[in-house]
């Protein structure tokens, strides 16, 4: 099996879980959900702080519209939710035993009457459409948006863990010439960040890309056998979680010092600076009430101005808390107005097939006169491989 | 974000892709389905030899019924797709941008009057109800089935990656003695154990319990800072993926030197000495044309007959390939004829809230005649901690 079993959780931290419960059971009346259902994930880890299961056998948080919430697990994982915040909340944990059927014993927990039930967005297929032939005529939704509306704003306790993370990962970024240098693999190099994500307090790594020459030019390239050669851009993108559960993410892009001097290429020294003066009209452009879409409009329009919007192929950010990948999501049509407390990355490129790319992440707090950085690693040009 | 780069695929085993989309496709008629959907996961990586992405972003095969498969991507990751079997067997790579409806371009995928969509168990979700909305009126089932037909038969290619994976785990079991003693916690011992899982060929460990007295008792603890002491019963369940993707999974469970000698409790060898005999009752019920809850039974009914019927509270085995908990599940009620090459777990335990756990789990993969074990470490009794 394939347990996880993420951040710790204090016992002060329970009325935090039973205030966001609450909020919950609201958010479904609002929704016109009968009862939301929740399977192991970061949702459930949100929600009473404790996440375990996530493979075939059937973990589900049953919260009805308005009502009491009930948890269902398997009973050989029992053991394991003593002592969790779900014991602290006293929600009633309900057991199945291999052999059983875990769907009927889910419908015992639902709402008399139940009829549309909201799933969360990560469930399993094989879980929401089993719960939903349970319960003769009833209707599937996503719970997905009532649930980013309360994960979405962050809490003081949560931008202080995101600090926390930015600041881990930002220590990661600021020791990158200890090991990229020209002669070395991409892979060497990634494996020696992964190590140190570790030592700077992260769970794991989450991802490390290191994407030299033309592999900087596709965003989600992550590390390869190609050797690094003296003058190439070098993209590196990278987190994890921190015990806390929430993660890191920050991107630097570095130059390796080119043979017999510290001349970079113009294109470089060019292209470079119109993703950094990007990036930050991106951030200045963060504040309450601007849709997130404009944060995308903000740095796109610094790299369409430059002649560079072609090779602008993604959107700016991502949400980031529990999820690397979350709401609310800095792209064209995302109309959702910025709040005090939503995170997200600000990390606007520019991606030239066959040559090279640039790329430069912050994760940003919106604060009520502006970003607030998770990150403060400089986004100068680094050069690196240069001695005294 | 979160990629998933999985094993290896050789350009000889594009055929073998092609064989397998040749009948899913055929699954898909059979089973009602106008087409079936498979996101990121051991699925994709079973059809096509190649799975990234599971984030937000949609990626999906797109099979029909009877038809020719095609795969959507997001722009961003199309470069990682290049070289993989998808391009070797012809599929057609669509791709969607940031800011565009990928379920939109979903639609544009599927057959004209599509309007039964069968989606993976593992699909999240958000992407198997968005994908039902663009489709107005269709309905969505799932293509577990379908899809456990073909993956649950292991090819003799598929039985090699096991027996391989098999043979890794037992010399990280032959060396326990290495790592476990008294005065160590479990955490310090399941670090251990988790290196040498990498260094013996895993690419990385996917799940290492280590359950010592008390916690043995409850089959899905991990490890946590008890220290082991002398006469200790401890649970050793470790497992990973390979290079190739399969996995390993096997359970040995060993006795601390007891303080002053070689002498066990004799509860410890007699509860031993059921499991032993119950693990080896199943081996030795597998055969072609008999249930897959006859296999439970003949190790459940030794440990019935022996009083420990209550504390056997799991099934008896779960099927394993590219994940280490797939079809067929070794459970009462299922009655699915085991074939030659099915690949599962044969696991039973006995489990005594308080004091320990006994488990003893080997692989096998249905022969002509019978079992064929691909776990070879010895499941007699190991003391360790005992020298010269």
């Amino acid at each position: 099996m394939a347990l996880h079993a993420p951040g710790a959780a204090a016992e002060d931290t329970v009325p935090a879980f039973a205030d966001r419960l609450g909020r919950l059971a609201e958010q479904a009346g609002v929704s016109g959900a009968d009862v939301i259902l929740i399977t192991p994930g970061p949702d459930l880890e949100y929600f009473i702080g404790h996440s375990v299961g996530s493979h075939e056998r059937l973990t589900c948080l049953v919260v009805p519209a308005g009502g009491e919430p009930s948890l269902l697990v398997p009973t050989l994982e029992r053991p394991g939710w003593a002592g969790t915040p779900a014991e602290d909340l006293g929600i009633v944990i309900s057991t199945w035993t291999d052999g059983q059927d875990p769907y009927r014993a889910l419908a015992e927990l639902l709402p008399a009457g139940c009829r549309v039930l909201a799933v969360d967005y990560h469930m399993p297929a094989v879980h929401a459409l089993n719960a939903q032939a349970i319960v003769p005529g009833s209707e599937l939704t996503l719970a997905g948006e009532a649930i980013a509306e309360l994960r979405m704003r962050k809490a003081p306790d949560e931008v202080e863990q995101l600090a926390a993370a930015g600041a881990a990962i930002d220590r990661v970024q600021r020791r990158i010439r200890e090991w990229l240098t020209a002669g070395r693999t991409e892979n060497e190099v990634a494996a020696d960040i992964a190590k140190a994500i570790v030592d700077e307090g992260h769970v794991r790594p989450d991802f490390v890309i290191v994407g030299s020459g033309p592999n900087g030019a596709s965003p989600h390239h992550e590390a390869s056998d190609r050797v690094i050669e003296p003058g190439d851009v070098v993209v590196i993108d990278i987190g994890g979680p921190m015990p806390s559960g929430y993660f890191s993410d920050c991107t630097r892009t570095y130059v390796v010092a080119p043979d017999g001097g510290r001349t970079i290429a113009p294109k470089i020294e060019e292209v470079y600076g119109v993703v950094r003066r990007a990036q930050e009209a991106g951030v200045a452009a963060v504040r309450p009430g601007v849709t997130a879409e404009s944060i995308d409009q903000a740095a796109r329009s610094v790299i369409e101005q430059a002649g560079y919007g072609e090779y602008f192929i993604t959107r700016t950010g991502h949400g980031i808390g529990l999820e690397v990948h979350e709401h609310p999501y800095m792209v064209a049509g995302n109309t959702t107005p910025l709040e005090p407390g939503m995170a997200f990355s600000v990390e606007p490129g520019i991606y030239l097939p066959g040559e090279f790319g640039v790329r430069i992440e912050d994760i940003v707090v919106v604060g009520e006169s502006g970003a607030v950085l998770m990150n403060t690693a400089p986004t100068t040009l680094t050069i690196v491989g240069v001695h005294g």
